[in-house]
């Protein structure tokens, strides 16, 4: 049975959450809910494609996901769902579901939801996620042709958004925060061998929207530098992070989503 | 099955949420559980009043709902099942099942939980969410039937809440807040044709206790409005509500549960 | 079939909580998870050891218990797995298993993991989480021995913590704060005669590091004192704890875990 894997930005304090759960099994009442995460900083579209792209392959390979970081709601914003190989997408039009697309194009099928077709109640103009993105993902789990209640759109047509930047420097290279743990730990838009490169500095100036902060050393993990020193690692999901040992990074040096830091030899 | 559904101020910081679905597992341990919320805010009544009321209806028509918000616990305030058609509403004797039941009237069935007889274990005095509510929705749950554990009380004894409150002013009309959601969204006191009317107002000059803050456009939902503007909608619920797009009403403007709020042409 | 119990100081705005779930599905897809809590305090052992020793019982006597608060991930510290009669706990060798070891140290088996052996797939420096500890409960509940992923080792090499401490002091005694919950209410160091030694006191002077803060009334439950005054009584797990009816205390007198307080007569 396919497992349906929410990713929101509702939070846990309001009923949001449960009632898209309750919104699902009112058309399938034995479905499967995985709650991701409902603690997507408040609109971060980034965040949540970040999150959505570094956990999505830990669930089953015929998962539906439902990912909502949707200011737009209520709008003219499409919502979409993209069958990547035998797992389903769903969501709004807005770049949140891109990252995952881009690494699969091949394997990509794009629809644009029918809000009027999806759901059996009356649609809100302020709760998608209970009205319209929660029904979609039911109506896959039962079984039903996506055909059914969405039409077939070019994946040339969807937002797009990117988890990578690096911009050069004279000794060393500047990065994009995308996503900020509530350690405090701050993710940077670089992975992989980029990523593996930074690393090989050993020791690196970091600077914060030009501002020198501190000098991070290069480590495995956070445990291994000394309390309070900054260290820079490769992530649980392969992305570029800096930390503080026991300390809360962002909070200390003030970093924000958005906010460019340069890490320089 | 009966689904279980809890409704607390508890928060999830805290093991008491996870002790009462442990409680109500030992008592039925097939037992299927839906956690509405434990994010109410602190012994906020009319909140959770709120919630559950204007959720219960998308949980299934044999469910049972456990809800907590109880700063009179281990005081002489009274423990009460009321069964409502099919569903049976648990918790404390202080208004928090009212406007369910006040819609119900002539269906509803309300008993008084015998503490002695509900609980398999000692009772303690702070923490009957575990030891007195869970264990009467297991009970139920499995079968058992009211008057093994509670006996029938007068529906007329049982304290009241109300949701909606209004009061006319030259030009406009007052109403409270009844509760606040974690992006700031402000509810009021006020629903179906009432809410409506103040809608066709298309635009409203805010006085929050009396002080003009800001005016409002009614609008079908906050992304309608300019960012930073104040959009003044029908939430999803039915109710009336202001929001700031992309931003914190509550927060920007000091407002709190129970204040007054008044919208004058 | 063994439950998964997991407690955690991961938070729940972050995908890590969800993602120790997914890694012990992929190894027991049908594996029953229950999520104690994830809201530890950041780091704090003594939390941890408190929560999940007041709370293991509730669960069932075959019950998997996984509790990951581990400020020491990626450097030398073991993980262990100890076999308590039928239960079995999993995490960091710093503490956070003790006081349910002591409790039960002729029914106690000891094992080291072999993160190596445990893991399917390539184990992360900086989340033992997702990449040991999940997957060893998982392998126990799909009926693994430890023996094929861990190896025996002495009770008397763990690391040891203590829940309760006392110290007397003329007309009174001090004790440690070992737990803030989230309504401010502090749990101290003190359980069983001790505490209800206290309480018999019937009001006691409260001393926070050495500076007289209020007077407390012993009770059995915080609703019994009036609004705003000190309540002093037995909690729900069995501890001491000062509590101020409708408010924080833990806020309103700045109080941290491990500071100490004493009451006097």
């Amino acid at each position: 049975m396919r497992v349906l894997v929410l990713l929101t930005d509702f939070g846990t304090r309001d009923p949001y959450a449960s009632l898209m759960r309750a919104a699902a099994r009112r058309i399938k009442p034995d479905i499967v809910i995985e709650d991701l995460t409902h603690g997507i900083p408040r609109y971060c579209i980034t965040c949540g494609a970040y999150v959505l792209y570094t956990s999505y392959e830990w669930f089953p390979e015929d998962s539906i996901y439902v990912s909502v970081v949707d200011p737009g709601v209520g709008s003219s914003r499409r919502g979409i769902l993209v069958k990547v190989k035998e797992r389903y997408f769903i969501g709004p039009d807005n770049g949140i579901l891109w990252p995952v697309i881009e690494e699969n194009l091949e394997d990509s099928e794009a629809f644009a939801l029918d809000e009027e077709k999806v759901s059996p109640w009356e649609v809100s103009s302020t709760f998608h996620g209970r009205d319209v993105f929660a029904p979609a993902a039911a109506r896959i789990a039962r079984g039903e042709d996506p055909s059914s209640f969405a039409y077939r759109i070019e994946l040339g047509s969807l937002r797009t958004l990117s988890l990578t930047y690096s911009r050069d420097i004279e000794g060393g290279k500047c990065f994009k925060v995308i996503y900020i743990d509530s350690f405090g730990d701050v993710v940077l838009s670089s992975r992989g061998e980029e990523a593996e490169k930074v690393l090989s500095m050993k020791k690196a100036k970091v600077f914060l929207e030009g501002r020198e902060i501190g000098e991070a050393e290069a480590t495995r993990t956070f445990s291994l530098v000394s309390r309070g020193e900054i260290a820079l690692y490769v992530n649980s999901s392969g992305f570029l992070e800096l930390s503080v040992n026991m300390g809360d990074f962002a909070e200390k040096f003030g970093v924000e989503i958005g906010d460019e830091i340069c890490l320089k030899q």
